[in-house]
């Protein structure tokens, strides 16, 4: 089970993933998301740094890699179908990509789990959309 | 060493996955590759099957994956820089992942190699753009 | 939802991994594997090879890496748990890996699906652990 | 041009990657590494940490994966062969897999690199196999 959604921003890599990596900023995500609280102490770079969007959505940074420009998480606990009660092993990857015959970059959004009492991709991957939409107007 | 190109091809995954996974069709690369023969009898989607592009270039399949759509292989002789006198552990890759807030797709080609008496990349570079351009004009 | 099982062989990696790599040889699985008849006309080794094991499970050719020695496949159909009616979107994959202080190999057996009526980790486990054993018996 | 060392350590999982993790804790290459001084401010789990072993290798934390248990990480400067006027690029991997027919642990530590002047994998290999001897009796 699993969503799967990309799009092309007209940005060069270096910018869109110097955003993409501080898992505390969401500032590239107006009006999809409209808070970002820390869930603990740790910087959004260190490994571990937990997350609320929305007062909502309860994450944990899994993984992080400045070399294949990866970043991977975890819904720990969120509203409707991701909540902890309907999904279990939730984790999304963001990977950044250059393209490099026009300077822009591919931006890859994907995530999965290991078990629910279903309608998790149905409710996730509009959100992940919107993301997407607001990443590339933020890069406009 | 390494060589990084990549490109959005304006056409639906499955039909440039469809070109691109066979290791003996270079149809779609006109202007670059003349002639592509078969090095050994397998067909292009085995592990293991030969192919000699424009007299020169001798490559092996190295790998085929048809879930995450990756062709991999070597250059086991060619010309100038990518002689088997010039280069060893030369590896090519071709992966191709949907784009889909635009039913495209993203192409990353990229190749590397375990040691060089220098000038790889500056020969392979110009090659691989003119691949990704030949592609590119197949699908529009 | 997955499977996660591993050894390690008592044998230098090329041995395994030459049993490993062809799709219709089972002849290391004694005991387990019973019959592995081809479903299709394609060699062990292309990708889209179909094979019947045991007259009951059916199974597909989706990746072979000789570079990193891996291989994928598909169970299209199967028995009680990984039935077609019970599963979908299964995929297996033995990765081989050599352990060089000791000329051995280690061996991982993975699997994942998209969804399923449950019991399928319950019912392919033993199988793996089985198949790992049996490859265990078979080089030592 | 890459290095490739790996050995089964006699403990679960768990207890090896908590100590591989923390890129400011070698107390388990007891024998190799005399110090591990930190570069900057950052702690050991947050990409971008710096340390330098034995007074002599400046490293440079690039990725950390908790969930597939894999550490990269940057040579920036070092003694002989990986000082930075003979190699460019290096970069050094951990990843650690369960063996799970004996609750033990496969680690697998590669790097590769850019281009250097030649000596590189002479120099690095047996540094490679005193750590992981180190880990193994550190386990034992």
């Amino acid at each position: 089970m699993s969503c799967y959604n990309s799009t092309v921003i007209p940005a060069p890599i270096d910018k869109v993933w110097a955003k993409l990596r501080d898992f505390h900023d969401m500032s590239w995500a107006s009006g999809v998301i409209e808070s970002c609280d820390a869930g603990n102490k740790l910087p959004g770079t260190q490994i571990g740094a937990k997350r609320v969007l929305n007062n909502a959505f309860h994450e944990t940074l899994l993984a992080l890699d400045d070399q294949n420009r990866v970043v991977r998480y975890s819904i720990d606990d969120g509203p409707e179908a991701v909540s902890s009660d309907n999904v279990s092993g939730y984790v999304g990857e963001v990977q950044v990509f250059p393209v490099t015959d026009g300077n822009q970059t591919f931006v890859l959004w994907t995530s999965s789990w290991e078990d629910s009492g279903g309608g998790v991709a149905e409710f996730c991957d509009p959100i992940y959309k919107a993301l997407l939409d607001a990443l590339k107007k933020h890069f406009s």
